[in-house]
């Protein structure tokens, strides 16, 4: 049985909970109008949509939040052929269904309402909140030219609603940590000195089989598997080249999507005793576990991203290492890479992003790596959410070099 | 085993057969240089992705396309962490990884070569061909400023890629429609009088996981089943209130996703004997059965969308039946909904889409339903490819109700 996709009910809920969560979110950003605008979304879809609307829609649709002096609307607009699932779902106080015409309803509905400002989903730097493509808005553009200069991007709204873990979610992404772990420790018992990269990852994939869950990103590099230290890691899949050898490590990039929710998380293993261990990769090991534990003991909410990094970076130069060549944590959730605030450095990569504020119920990643000269590349990945005054690691974090 | 997606050679060797075609495609459309440019394709594909490069990517990646004085090249600008798994598909000319800096790379190559065009995939009207987003199109319009006013949709580029299907995709097409075709032929023999639609789903489910295949799209109306007179057909999911009778219609609305590719086909039950089946559901059956046959008849390389659709609109009309709220048909592929040319009328909704030519080697649906008085709706689907002088239908229309 498959249990990668959630259920139409737990989405629902979902949605629910999220719905709840708007109205102080639209206040908060001083947005009194948001529109959702998609059609297709089989082909295209918007990275929002799964979390406040569920489905797939064919005609072109626009669901549209309001809030305005305390009192929060949420209607779609929505082909006829659309229409009867989407009122079935009950989460809109109003579904206008329509076969021709869907411009002037929109337009008529806007001018009526008549917002501070309209919400899309466009960001130069963050993909979740990019959702409505270059056609659609040049349709919207049209269709509302008369409230085109009110238009802004939705990313704050999509920020908080995405990054602010409902229970239900935290929950979620903590089964698919657990299982995560457990298929880990599973392969563990399989993998064997002289095996190939690709026959690890085949071990991995059957026992995902036997779980009935997917990979939460592209198969081929979920797991990334990496042998040794002629591996470079990255978004590599394995090779055929390369085979486990004692004295060698086998690190392992990996997360499963359970539920419709993803883990992401890296373990490191060594083929040997633990006194077999060179010291060169036991400091390797000790300095990226330690900038991970500084990176998780600092970070809560209010503090901006780019500085939860800054700990992590300073630590792992102080150890004598280079720079990882990348942020030390993304947010995790429907997506392996859930998007909103990133852990991460100010570079033009990043954009604006990393200069936002950590809140409560984020879930982050945090990992790094370190190269070393002899025994290749270190590096680790742990999953958190964010709590009151600190943080949690969703299962507990590889504090050694599992040994086989 | 899942054989709902396609292999990664499979999928490479689609991507060879596409990118042979392209040189005379950018001819064909005088357009020099076409750029297919993304981020975390995990949270926001482009749908022509999956024909022209495959897997996902991470970072800001350009995937150039330049056609001049006979010279076809193609290129990627791409992450490291994703460069050497784009190496490793062997489609590329050349592979440009980068860790910083991706803007001036992608600057610099463009204006070396200096195209006469460059063509970016958003449309109003397409969904396929809109797979940029509006924040991604704010980015290249700031990295190519000196280049902006050469911007042009690639939907005419994208029309022609997706549309003329390879002789591995209209195997692959073909097998999705004949696995269909088995599975209602499977699920006859378990539908019984009586039976709720939400039961007679759960059998196509169940049959569905046995072969190993998904739904072509969402689940909730992937098959549609609609019992008897009382239930609206369109893209809602079946009820848990409506039930066989004898004397009464089903009509499902199904396609598989098997390696990748999907069917789309529409078929009609009657609970009782031939002899028992109403003149008035005979004559409404053989009108849309006709009305196909009629476009089937018709439809050949260089005819119009809209005239196709006119040929069945104006028989079903003739016949005493008001016109069918949509289009005629619409292309499959990787999407039961593939975009591309539409055999539809001239409506607002379908903006300049059925204005085009159907080619040799498209694939589309051949749709229509009537609304009888007394035994609700009769709605047929068949899956069409368009040959040199004419189309072949992958399996054999339906010609009479299958009773039961």
């Amino acid at each position: 049985m498959n249990r990668s996709k959630i259920s139409s009910s737990l989405q629902i809920q979902i949605i629910k909970e999220k719905h709840d969560l708007l109205p102080g979110i639209m206040e908060e950003n001083k947005i009194d109008c948001w529109i959702i605008f998609v059609r297709e979304t089989a082909s295209n879809p918007d990275p929002i949509m799964g979390l406040l609307a569920g489905g797939d829609i064919v005609w072109k649709t626009a669901f549209i939040f309001t809030f305005k002096e305390g009192k929060f609307t949420k209607i779609a607009i929505i082909g006829n052929g659309d229409a009867n699932a989407e009122k079935r779902k009950r989460i809109w106080d109003e579904v206008i269904g329509y076969d021709n015409g869907f411009s002037s309803l929109l337009k008529t509905y806007i001018d009526k309402f008549n917002p501070k400002k309209i919400a899309l989903n466009y960001s130069l730097d963050d993909v979740v909140s990019d959702g409505l493509s270059h056609g659609m808005y040049l349709n919207i553009e049209q269709i509302l030219s008369t409230h085109k200069e009110k238009f802004i991007s939705s990313k704050p709204l999509v920020h908080n609603v995405r990054g602010r873990k409902t229970k239900t979610e935290i929950d979620l992404v903590q089964k698919a940590c657990e299982l995560t772990e457990e298929i880990n420790q599973i392969a563990s018992k399989k993998i064997k000195v002289g095996m190939k990269e690709t026959e690890i990852q085949e071990i991995f994939f059957e026992e995902m089989e036997n779980q009935g869950v997917e990979e939460a990103w592209q198969r081929s590099c979920c797991p990334a598997i990496d042998a040794g230290p002629d591996k470079e890691l990255g978004h590599d899949g394995p090779r055929d080249d390369l085979k486990i050898q004692k004295g060698h490590t086998l690190h392992n990039d990996f997360g499963v999507r359970l539920n419709g929710y993803c883990s992401d998380i890296q373990r490191m293993w060594f083929f040997g005793t633990e006194d077999e261990i060179p010291e060169e990769l036991i400091h390797a090991f000790n300095s990226v576990r330690d900038a991970i534990k500084k990176g998780s003991e600092y970070i809560k909410p209010g503090v901006t991203g780019h500085s939860v990094d800054t700990i992590a970076r300073d630590y792992i130069v102080s150890q004598g290492y280079l720079e990882y060549p990348h942020a030390l944590g993304h947010q995790v959730g429907t997506q392996g890479h859930d998007g909103g605030l990133l852990l991460g450095p100010l570079w033009e990569r990043y954009g604006d992003v990393p200069r936002g504020l950590v809140e409560e119920n984020n879930i982050f990643t945090l990992e790094l790596e370190v190269t070393t000269k002899n025994y290749g590349m270190v590096s680790l990945e742990e999953d958190i959410v964010i709590t009151k005054d600190g943080c949690r690691f969703l299962v507990p974090p590889q504090t050694k070099f599992l040994t086989l």
